[in-house]
């Protein structure tokens, strides 16, 4: 998975994430930080507690702090997700 | 200027910012906190420190705590923007 920090601070940080088909971030969850998804490109599947969301190009989820979350490229194309975690880790 | 709020916890404000033609958001800053502007749809005028940046549908501006910036909606048609504030207001 490819990682592009964008902009960061103490209070936030700005990132892209991509993921080639196969690839996956599993499930986690961040103490007191919150995150914002919102797909770029391509489609994948979003996982937010027990379900799994499929999310394309203009999508967005917000997994507030403490909720398990995670992301698997179930397509054959490139997915590419801004990642907007606040505060930063 | 309308305006809806997607998500808010005390980290993070996620909203919806939509600019009819000649509408704006005057030149401002907030103090120790962070700003993401995205353009969803439409196109317009981005201010931050002294510069006019023109922004469409997908590009992306991120306004540094403390760093005065403003919206003006110079296009002749809906300007709808993403706004994300950490921590939240």
């Amino acid at each position: 998975m490819g990682k592009s920090t964008l902009y960061a601070s103490p209070r936030l940080l700005v990132g892209l994430n991509a993921f080639e088909p196969g690839q996956s971030h599993t499930l986690h969850a961040h103490a007191g930080m919150d995150k914002v998804y919102q797909v770029i490109e391509g489609e994948g599947l979003f996982l937010l507690e027990g379900q799994e969301l499929p999310m394309r190009a203009g999508d967005l989820l917000v997994a507030p702090a403490g909720v398990p979350h995670g992301v698997r490229n179930s397509s054959s194309g490139r997915l590419l997700v801004l990642a907007i975690l606040a505060p930063a880790p």
